[in-house]
Formats: structure tokens, sequence, C-alpha cells
């Protein structure tokens, strides 16, 4: 308006010609300003940002906010946060195929889905009383929930979190186990371990309304379990007895059977600060990388050879995670306090350390960039996480984060068992 | 300017209040007008529909119409399609690792970046006379193309498609060769074949303005070329001599050597109507199977025994692809003339074949579904693409197509000579 005021202001707008200029000038200042407005929170309400690829986000915990930042590998930057998101001590996440839409598992048993690009949430539910993990079936439609309590695995509509299935874990022994070591298979199937009834069930979903289970003897008390990388191989750690349990789900029916007789909680020399994670365990030249329980080792295990003992490879303390970059020719390995602030990289090639760092304080989780370029880690007690370059294993960016955990790449949606 | 006509409209304008207030409201219904039109093109000039996730995209070549559809695999639908890409028989495709952006290599060396979320080309160079593919480098910086014409190879700038580097294929015998079988590397690596001076290169594009080249004598007529999914093991097929020429990747200094006695097109007993694309190679169990040229058979190769040979399966024809399903259970041929018709699936474990099909007249390519819950396939002579459910083997979706030929998928960013 102040233009009301200026010299012959009042002259010119007695003038129709000028006014309608005036007015049609005017028009476009306003209509660019109003657009501009609009832009901004244009596209049902989401920001211009939101078109972007999602092959290169991520998400990271920040445990004690409640909160996840999302980010990006491409020029490893923070994109922005979503909190509310409950108890997120030993969350996890899996991701929707389309890789716009992560699901967090947070321990108080709720199941949250994101949407990374308009970072918000768009469903959320109190499953369980207590959740450890999840994973999204093969055809994407179906996200599965492992609960300890009350024990047992909860399937949901991908899309709405609508309850499709309750399945109690009501093992041989008649009571409610927990359920750890969730993971999905070729076939829209699931396998998961029984804690006290010593079981391994495999969860066939393609009606997820009705899902058939077949119930396996497994040994005492599985404390997790991975499949491999081709969805063949499901294993378990057993906390109650040396070895572990082993299924080829190739093989029809499917029975567990001990392996890698040796390994696990039942001989551990060494007192054991923290149980390593079976989904760190790392597959390379088609050898299977281990975190023997309680010893400074990893362990090489052929899949070809019966799962047999290849090697052994001493290690700078109590292995937690042993992942393998994905070409196979590096793994990495964080530790269990007191050596929780350090790293070790293991060329698969030579079995031999050929790094050894310090990056941080509660060094906790680790993920590779899809081709593995790249390693991002996070430094919990520093309250950042660090990127590293796996070819010259220097640091290439850091960046703030509360109390970081888990970091987990949308590229997890393309395999199984992730 | 209607306005000016009505009654009261000169009156009106001679009350600087009144047209202020007037110049208000038409501000207003102005901008709310100019606003709308913005909407429908907004967020940059994009739909609305620009806003989803990229994990579950592809594209599928219209060979004759120089056109690529945009393709969504959880829905089995088409998006949209963009024209204007010239000769695009043979045509070939990357994916940036954002999976937004695809490159596509046209037959006539026309490279074109598409943005497939705003369903345009964003740029576009005639790089080559004639060209066969191209990749891109491990951290997503550059997209390297292969040229027949004139033989070399050119690595650009992923973003701008500025040229960095021109490499020409001046082989051993001083001449300039075609460029066959370019594959992306672990640690920022290119492998290439020469076919008319019978070499591989291995190229460190690490600086991609002065990459470093490595070149080994591999054989005579090398017409195509792979790495394996771990990047690894780089394989050439010879045209010119039996057996195939093998790089160990992680040897140092890479030699190539001979494997595979009695393969190839020396000895071929039958006419050749197609050379096999080695791209097609499927690891299914960490073994290999390859296609046999010329042959109606599969060969299984087995990497940890020096790539001998494990056993053949016969199929229906003579094979062109061989890909395995993502678990490696199943490996799906199809066939040179007169076979084009037929494609069979083969169960990995029995090595029996377990389903032959004729889908449709021509069948160029097939494509899996990140997980391998479905298999896309390309119809060119019935001009269609047909869905498959490799559970069931059922066909579970059709999709018009003109003239289809290779499909991709974005997901192939995330895998290394993909």
């Amino acid at each position: 308006m102040a233009d009301r005021s200026t010299p012959g202001g009042q002259a010119a707008a007695r003038d129709p010609r000028t006014v309608w200029q005036r007015l049609g000038r005017l028009t476009r200042r306003a209509a660019v300003a109003v657009g501009a407005a609009w832009l901004a929170a244009a596209c049902t309400g989401l920001p211009e940002a939101s078109v972007r690829g999602t092959g290169d986000l991520g998400v990271v915990i920040e445990r004690a906010s409640g909160r996840v930042q999302i980010v990006e590998t491409t020029g490893m930057t923070r994109l922005g946060a979503i909190d509310g998101l409950g108890d997120l001590s030993h969350a996890s996440v899996v991701f929707a195929r389309d890789g716009r839409h992560a699901y967090v598992f947070g321990r108080d048993g709720g199941l949250t889905r994101l949407d990374l690009l308009a970072q918000r949430i768009t469903h959320r539910v109190k499953q369980a009383g207590n959740s450890i993990g999840g994973a999204v079936l093969q055809d994407g439609k179906v996200v599965a929930a492992q609960n300890y309590a009350p024990g047992g695995i909860k399937l949901f509509d991908a899309g709405t979190l609508e309850l499709l299935a309750d399945i109690p874990a009501i093992g041989r022994d008649g009571r409610r186990s927990k359920v750890v070591g969730l993971a999905d298979l070729p076939g829209q199937r699931l396998a998961a371990s029984l804690f006290e009834s010593g079981e391994i069930w495999i969860i066939d979903a393609t009606n997820p309304r009705q899902p058939a289970v077949s119930r396996l003897p497994a040994g005492r008390e599985p404390y997790d379990g991975l499949v491999t990388p081709d969805g063949r191989w499901y294993l378990a750690g057993l906390f109650g007895e040396d070895g572990l349990s082993l299924v080829d789900l190739w093989q029809t029916p499917p029975a567990a059977r001990r392996v890698l007789a040796g390994y696990g909680r039942g001989q551990a020399p060494l007192p054991v600060y923290k149980m390593p994670h079976l989904r760190g365990w790392a597959m390379a030249q088609g050898q299977a990388w281990l975190p023997a329980i309680g010893r400074h080792e990893l362990l090489v295990a052929d899949p070809a050879r019966d799962w047999q003992e290849q090697a052994r490879v001493a290690v700078a303390g109590q292995p937690v995670f042993a992942m393998a970059r994905p070409d196979g020719r590096q793994v990495w390995v964080n530790f269990a306090f007191p050596r929780n602030d350090t790293v070790q990289v293991v060329d698969t090639a030579t079995r031999q350390v050929v790094r050894t760092m310090t990056p941080c304080r509660g060094v906790l989780h680790m993920e590779f960039t899809p081709k593995g370029e790249a390693l991002w880690l996070s430094c919990r007690d520093d309250n950042r996480v660090e990127v590293y370059d796996t070819a010259t294993l220097r640091r290439i960016a850091t960046l703030p984060a509360e109390q970081p955990s888990g970091i987990f790449f949308t590229a997890r949606a393309q395999r199984f068992g992730m």
C-alpha cells in the first residue's frame, strides 16, 4: 500500500488505463508471491524436496529421543527427522519395496510406518508389549512383527497396518515363547525361532490371513537367527548348547540339524558381554564370517562343505557385528564393551586384519552403501555418525546425531532377511 | 479487461479506495487462478504423481518407436512414456544410485539421461556413431559408455553428461577396436574387452578425468563380458577360439587366463543364430549357469573349482539369456529363432527343466523383480509385456507395449555389472 502515497499515486489511480496496467502488474507480482508460498507446501502439502529418488535414502535411529533421522548417501547429508516413535532402544527398521516407506519396530511394541519423502508418520500401532523387530514379505504387501511379549508373530497389511493374522508362539511345551530371528524367505514365507521351546518355525503366508506353520525342533534356546542372502539357509544361534541349528530351506520337508559344534554359549571360555547379532553375519565369496561368542575371534564356515569351520581370525575383542562389504572383499567388525570404541577391517582374501581404528566411543552399528564404496557407523556416546571411504579407509563425512544406534538404508528392501 | 466496460467501472476506478479494494480482490482471485494452474504442474513443473518411491520403478524399451515406457512393479502398471530417444534397437539402460535417473544408450551413439519421476529427458548427447551400452561407476558420479565406432570408452559426469575422459580403444595392434563387455567393478573401476585386438582392459577411474588403464592379453575376439555379482571375476566370451577368458580381479596384478575349454564359437557344432548375451549368465548357489553357444544346452561351472564344467542341462533351443531368480533356485531361459516363442524354467537344485511355456512371439528379454517374486518378459512381435508369478509360474499381468525389447528395473543401480 506504500504506492498510495507516492507522488502521482492518486492521480494515476484516477486514470483507468493506468489502474489496469498497475492491476496487471501487481496481480502478477502477487501471484508470484502466493504461488511461491504454495510451492513451498505444494503437491498435497509436500515440500518440493519430496520429489526425489529413494535409492540413496536411509534412516538413523536416535535411540534416546524416540526419533529417526532421514539421511541420503549421495551427498552424505541429513534430510530431516521424524519423532514421536516411542522407545527406540534396540529398534530396527525394514523398508517397503518402493523405498518410500519404512517400518520402525520399537522395543515398546510400537510399529510405525514412515513416509520418508513427506518426512512424517503415516500409521502407527501399539501391537505388543515388547517387540524385537520385523520383516517385509517377498511381495511387499505384508509386514511381520516378532514379539517377546506376548510371544508371537503378527502379520499386518503393509499399506494400512491392518492386522491380518496373529500367530501366538505356543511351542511343544504348551507355553508361549519369545520369538527371535524372524527373516523373510523366498515364496512369501518367514522363518523364526522360539526361545523357550527351542523350535524353528517356517511360516507360509501366501494367504496372510491364514498362514500355515511348519514346526521344527531346533535345540536349546535359540537366541537369534538369520537367512543367507540367497534365502536358502536359515541358521539359529543356540544359547543353551553348543553349535548352531541349520535348516536347508530347499529340502522337502525342511528339517533342522546341528552344525559348527564348538560354537555357541555352552563352552564359551570368556564372559560374554554382549551376545553377537546374527544379522551381522557376513557372506563373502560363498563363505560365512561369524562373530564367535565370548571369544576374540571370527569364524569362517563353508556352506558348501556342510558349514564346517574353515578358519578362525583373531580380532581385538568380543565381536558384535561382522559385516561384509557388498563385494565380500572386506569384513568390518565392531566389539562389545570395553572395546566398543574400536572397529577392525579384515581382508577376506588374506584373512588378515588390515586396519584397526578407534573412531569414537560406543560404536553400535554399521551399514554399507548399496555398492559398498562407503560405510556409515554410529557413535552413540559421541553423538555422531561417521562415514568412511572403504577403499582408502579414511573418514569422509561426519553427521551430528543424538545417541545414534541402528543405521538402515533402503537397499535392504531388495534383499532377503534384511 | 472485460471489467472496464461494466457499469460503474470507470466511476469506481476514479475512487482510489474502491480501486485498491478491487485490486486486492482481483489479485487474490488471480493468484488463486494462477496458483491452481501452477499446482497442476507444480513442484518445479512436476505432477503430483512425481512424489513416489523409486525402488519399484523400471523402464521398457519400445525399440521401434524410440521411446521408453516407465513402469512400476508393485501394481504392475505403466506410469508414462518418454520419447525422442533415437535408435533404440539393442538399447540398454543403467540407473543412477538415487533410482530417479536412468541412462539410455542407443545404438546410434545417443546417451540420454531420463528423470523417471518427472517423465522427461534431462540431458542428451550424441557421444559416438555406434554404441552398445554403458555402466555407472561405484560411487554413482560417473557414467561410462562403450562404443563400437569410434571404438573406445567415454566417461561422463552422471549429473550433467559433461565429458570427463575419452579413452580410444587402441590395442596392441595399433588399431582402434570395438569395445564390448563393459562392467563396473568395486573400487571405482571398469572392465571392458576389445574385440579386434583381443584384450581385456581394467580401468581405474578414481580420478575420472585421468583414468588409468591396465591392458591384459585375453584371446581372440572377445565378443561380450560380464562380472560376477560380487565383482571378483570378469569373464569374456571368445568368438575366435574355444573357451572363455577369465580375470580374477582380486589378484595383483590381474591377469587373464583361459577357462572352460570346449565352450565357445570355435567348435560350435550347430549354426549360431544369435550369440548369447553374457550379461544373461546366472549365478545360483555359487555356480555359474551359462548359455552354451550354438548348442541346445546350459553349462554349469564352479568358480570355486577353477570354473570347471560341473554339468550340462538340455534345453529347447539355442539359449540367449539364462537368468537366475535372485534366490538362485530357478533359472529362466529364452531362445534364438526359431524357438524365440519359448521360455523354459530350470530348477537349479535338481537341474531339471520344470516348465516349458510359449508365452508369445519374439521373447527378447526378461527381468526379475528385486526379490524375484515376479518375472517380466518382453514379447516383441505380439506388442506386449507379460508378468509371471515365479512361484506358481502363472501369468499375472499383461501390459501393452510397441515392440518391446529390454526391460530394466532400478534395483540394477545397486548391483555390480548391471
